[in-house]
C-alpha cells in the first residue's frame, strides 16, 4: 500500500491523476464525467451529497484469478476448524481440502464450497473473525506474484477511486464477496472505510458470553447475496442513494450498472476488461470467476457503457511494478 | 428545521453547545465525553474514523406520542390504496381505518396493523414511495401542536447531533422505524444523509417496467427488525463499527447501549426519559409506546448509563417555542 500511496503523490504532483492510464477513450470518459459533475448549472452537475460512486472489488480493484482470495482464506482455515472439530477430517469436502491436493480441490462443487464457507466463516464472534481475517491477510501471499493480496490492487483503479475522492465522491465498495472479510482492509488498502463496503452478508445473532458481555455471533444464514440483481438492492439497503458511477468487469454487475445508468444528471458506467495475458490474465466469456459473455459486451455498446481494456488502456497495473 | 438552524447557530455563537439543557449530570457527561473523546494520548482518546454515535429516533430525537408518525402515515395512505383496490373497501383492518372512528382504530391488533402497514408501505418502487412519503411529511400536522411532525424534533438533542459532528463523529440513526420513511427526511431534519439511517428494512426486488427501465420494488418481506437485539445487528451490517455513544429511550434501545458499552476508549450511553406531561408527555413504565421499565432503570443506574430527565435536564424542549 505504501507504494500505491508514493505512486498517488507522485502522479497528483504531475498533474496528471491518472497517470497508470493511457490515453484513449476509457480515461477521457473519467475525466470528462467528472467535468460533467462537477460544473454547476449544468444540467449534468451532481450535487455533493449524490456524488455517489460504486466500484465490485474482485477482478475490478483487485486480482480475482485463479481463485477469489476470500476462497483462498476459507481454504486455508480448514485446518484449524478440523484442529477444532477432529471428527471433520474424515468427512468430505473436508478430507479433500486437507489432503493438499489442487486439482481435486479445483473441482470441488458449489455445495461443497458452501459447506467450507459456512465452517470457516461463520460460527465465530464478530471480533474473533476480524482477528482471524488481519492476521491472514497479513501473511498469506498469491502464488503467481509471491505478493501479499492486498498489493495485487489495480494502480489505474486506486487513481480512479482517489480521483473521484477529491471531486467529493463518496466510493464505496458492492462486492459478491463477503461484506465482514473485505471490511477488515479495505480502509488501510482502498481508503474505504469499513461502513462503505457492501458486500454479501449473513445474520448475526446477538447473544452473551459466559460472563454477560455482550455478543454478535456470526450465523450461517445468508441476509443479502450481493451478486447480480442483489448489487442493486444491497445499495438501496445499504446506501439508499442511486450511484452516478458504477465499476464492474462481470456479469455480476451487470443489474448495478443497469440501475447506475437510469438516473439524471452525470453517469459512468465501466466495465474492466481482462485482456492481458501477460501482465494479469485473460479471461471473460464464459469464464467460473468473472465471467464476461459476448451478451455483456453487447449491452455495454449499446447502453454506452465504457469497457476498460486492460492491455490498451493501463500503462501501469500494479503499483510494485517496475 | 429554520427555526432549529437559527436556535443552534446563535447557541453556537453564545459559546455553548448545548444552551437548551440546564447544568446537570446529563450536560456534563455529554461534555466530559467530548473531552475524553478528543484528548489525544489519552487512553479514552477515539481516532477519528471510529468517531461512531448512533441514535434512536422515535422518543429519542423527535415526539413518537400518541402514535408514530409512520404509523399515523400508513393510517392517512389508506383511502389512497383503498381508491386503488376498492375491493379493500368491506375488508377489515381497512374498513375500520375508513371509518374514521379513532377508538376503534385506537384498538388495532398488532396483526391488523402489519396489514396496513404491508398494504402501504410496499407494493411500490422506492421512488414512488420516496415521492408519496416527501408529499405526506410536507403537509401532515399533528394533532396537539398542529405543526408538521418535523418541527417536533427535540432541540437539545439536535444540539448534541451537531455538537458531536463538529468534533469529527458521524451520526447515524438507527431506529426500529421503517428505513426507507425516515430516509426521506431524515438529511433536512437531523443532518444525517440517508445513507447513515439504520432502520427496519424490507427486501427490494430488482427488476424491469413495462418500457425495460431497472426498477426496485418494495416487497412485503421484512429483512431486518431493526428494534431490540435487532439493533446491534443492524449497526453491524449497516456500519460495521461498534458505536462510542448511543442514544434511546426505551426497552427497544436495551441492547445497542449494551453493545455500545461494551467496548475500550471512551463511551457514552444515555437514555431519554419521558417525565414532562406538561410540556411534552409522561409515559414509560408498560407503555405501548417508548416502555421504560423499572428494569430498564436499574439496568442504567447499574451500568453507568445517564437517564436524561426532560423536565428537569431540558430547558426547552422545541425550537418554536417562545
Amino acid at each position: 500500500m505504501a507504494g500505491v500511496l508514493v505512486s498517488l503523490a507522485s502522479a497528483a504532483q504531475a498533474g496528471d491523476p491518472l497517470a497508470s492510464w493511457n490515453d484513449g477513450p476509457a480515461k477521457q470518459a473519467i475525466l470528462g464525467f467528472v467535468r460533467s459533475a462537477i460544473a454547476e448549472g449544468s444540467p449534468e452537475f451532481i450535487p455533493p451529497a449524490e456524488r455517489i460512486a460504486t466500484f465490485d472489488q474482485d477482478g475490478t480493484l483487485w486480482v480475482e484469478q485463479p481463485m477469489y482470495a476470500q476462497v483462498m482464506y476459507s481454504l486455508e482455515r480448514v485446518p484449524a476448524v478440523v484442529k477444532a472439530k477432529p471428527e471433520l477430517a474424515s468427512v468430505e469436502p473436508f478430507k479433500t481440502v486437507l489432503s493438499g491436493d489442487r486439482e481435486a480441490i479445483a473441482k470441488l462443487t458449489m455445495p461443497d464450497l458452501e459447506k467450507i464457507l459456512a465452517a470457516t466463516l461463520t460460527g465465530m464472534s464478530v471480533e474473533a473473525f476480524q482477528g482471524e481475517v488481519e492476521r491472514w491477510i497479513g501473511t498469506a501471499r498469491d502464488a503467481r506474484w509471491k505478493r501479499p493480496y492486498t498489493e495485487l490492487t489495480y494502480l489505474p483503479m486506486q487513481e480512479v477511486l482517489a480521483y473521484l475522492r477529491t471531486h467529493g465522491f463518496k466510493t464505496y465498495i458492492v462486492t459478491g464477496g463477503g461484506q465482514d472479510f473485505v471490511r477488515v482492509y479495505s480502509e488501510r488498502v482502498y481508503g474505504i472505510p469499513p461502513e462503505q463496503v457492501v458486500g454479501s452478508a449473513g445474520e448475526t445473532a446477538f447473544g452473551y458470553d459466559g460472563s454477560g458481555r455482550p455478543t454478535l455471533t456470526k450465523e450461517p444464514k445468508l441476509l443479502l447475496n450481493d451478486d447480480k440483481a442483489g448489487k442493486p438492492e444491497g445499495i438501496h439497503l445499504m446506501i439508499g442513494r442511486r450511484p452516478h458511477a458504477a465499476f464492474g468487469n462481470s456479469s455480476g454487475d451487470r443489474e448495478m450498472l443497469e440501475y447506475t445508468g437510469a438516473g439524471g444528471g452525470a453517469r459512468l458506467m465501466m466495465l474492466v476488461h481482462h485482456d492481458d495475458a501477460q501482465r494479469e490474465y485473460a479471461y471473460g466469456v464464459g469464464s467460473r470467476i468473472g465471467a464476461f459473455p459476448d451478451a455483456l459486451m453487447a449491452e455495454a455498446k449499446k447502453d454506452g457503457w465504457i469497457v476498460i481494456s486492460m492491455k490498451n488502456d493501463w500503462k501501469r497495473i500494479f503499483a510494485f511494478e517496475p
